[in-house]
């Protein structure tokens, strides 16, 4: 059991060294920032519900903490924004202790240093299952927002990193397996790593015409910035980047071999769009941060969505999106 | 039960008429608004969690939405500033069908013109209890900033509206009262209405030293904007502003007479400090934006806070804080 009135005291202790740009932080009525001259601000807001998004006894409070917060500023990525603070408004059961307390207090600090954020302000409360609501603040110059709308006909598709990685993770997760690849496929699945450095860089060159970041699996994230705006997509089953984890092991748990990556989710790489003639660019704005981009398709006239194999044969999925834990 | 997408598309169709200052509204992975040049940003979160700030069968879900949003905006008044935008996360259970959520959206509707705010994002999930998590963000002039710290020795305390109503009526509603005051007293539980104007007003004319919204109580949000900055106060009973509905029943429903109205919670009146040298000015205020506004005590050197009856005579209470439903 949690005492709320001394664990804002602790959290009040631990988050009270805010920077310059913080006027107001924790321990009033309402935070109150700056936010810099001519800059939109950002906000988005996402939660992590237990026996819904995590099972309490398979993810540690600390790596929770950041997980909940690596999801939330990974929108504000996507946007081709900066990351500046966050909320919380986090509800804990009766079962939890200070110690639980003091170890989610860890992960928001060290979510603080990973994505160069302040935790300004939150809410605590009790609840029958744990809950952590983030709400995160960002920072962009009007000229370079990045919407899910955008993309045209023609415009090439690209993703970061690897995909399915995360929904193979959690599969073997729940089936408690110990095969040799599982350790790397669960931690992406416990720390997704949001492409923030992508995202601005991105947005920053004006390289993009519409990007999203993908959580709820590719094809339906993908529909987000094609189908829905009145576009399609043909996408090249043999270019998605996989691990040579999931590579060596998906077939195992999925009816598919790539039924993980074109529909799991919670993968938080970058699926974006970009006229031909910025291949040179991407591929170039990818190298200077680090982070491996893929051409992995064409945007199209649609309405839908199709997904081809190395003979151009169609391939008919089963699921298109993202299922929660239970 | 509701689905995820088809909800996601009837929020969004409910929510697309947006102000000029929204650059990007619901339905992209961030909204983009403008805040005003020069103007710091509020930030602020506050929940409401099934069978813990309210029992389902007691609350439609128009007036719960509504009364979410309320307490939310409520924290951007008690700092004075102006309420602009809201981010709402929800989660709910498989019981409850597309009637809710469209309850639900009319209540955030509704509030969007009473408090003059725009959704401009949010989230949707699966919980077995109902949450509501509203982050408001408002404006606010750095000069105009009304923190809880700021009290001086001396300083008189007001309070906006009357007391202890809320926490009577919850009262009422859990033995299923059928007194002829119910009415009045339950209706100022459902419907909290925030001094938005009144924090404003006092806070662009410069007229207090703090203030604080009473959410959890008198007393104890009193001792947030004295005892925990070094301070006392004395306050005096007898001048409590206290309804003729409360006075009529209120030793019927609590042990003592004052204290629902010391340490009942969900008041969402204005708590505030100001030099006696401004009394006239607070006065006109109040009364220029229609709220009553009673002066109840002063700030001592501290360091407790002491209630004193219109003998002299110190209260002692049992609780000193708001308790939630469960």
């Amino acid at each position: 059991m949690i005492d709320e009135l001394s664990a804002l005291r602790r959290i009040e202790e631990h988050f009270n060294t805010a920077s310059d740009s913080v006027e107001v932080g924790i321990g009033d009525d309402a935070a109150a920032v700056k936010i810099a001259h001519g800059s939109l601000l950002l906000a988005t807001t996402d939660s992590q519900v237990e026996d819904v998004h995590f099972i309490k006894s398979f993810i540690s409070p600390r790596v929770l903490a950041r997980k909940s917060v690596a999801v939330s500023v990974s929108d504000i990525g996507a946007m081709g924004g900066v990351a500046r603070y966050i909320l919380a408004s986090v509800g804990f059961s009766a079962d939890e202790d200070e110690d639980y307390l003091a170890q989610m207090i860890s992960g928001f600090r060290e979510s603080e240093q990973e994505f160069g954020v302040e935790l300004i302000g939150g809410n605590l409360s009790t609840s029958d299952k744990i809950f952590l609501d983030i709400t995160a603040l960002g920072e962009i110059e009007p000229e370079n927002v990045v919407k899910r709308a955008g993309a045209c006909e023609g415009d090439l598709i690209y993703v970061s990193g690897t995909l399915g990685d995360s929904a193979l993770g959690l599969t073997l997760l729940k089936q408690g397996s110990s095969h040799s690849d599982s350790r790397v496929l669960i931690e992406r699945h416990m720390y997704p790593c949001p492409r923030l450095e992508l995202g601005r860089q991105l947005a920053v060159n004006g390289a993009v015409t519409s990007m999203i970041d993908v959580s709820d699996g590719l094809v339906l994230d993908l529909g987000r910035i094609t189908v829905d705006k009145g576009l399609g997509a043909r996408i090249y089953a043999d270019k998605l980047p996989l691990s040579s984890e999931y590579k060596s092991i998906a077939s195992d748990y999925a009816e598919d071999f790539f039924e993980l990556a074109l529909s799991g989710g919670e993968d938080y790489e970058l699926l974006f769009t970009a006229p031909e003639n910025n291949k040179d660019n991407v591929s170039e704005i990818a190298s200077s941060v680090g982070t491996d981009v893929t051409e992995i398709g064409i945007v199209t006239a649609g309405p839908a969505i199709e997904i081809v194999d190395s003979n151009g044969k169609e391939i008919k999925l089963k699921r298109r999106g993202f299922v929660h834990f239970n």
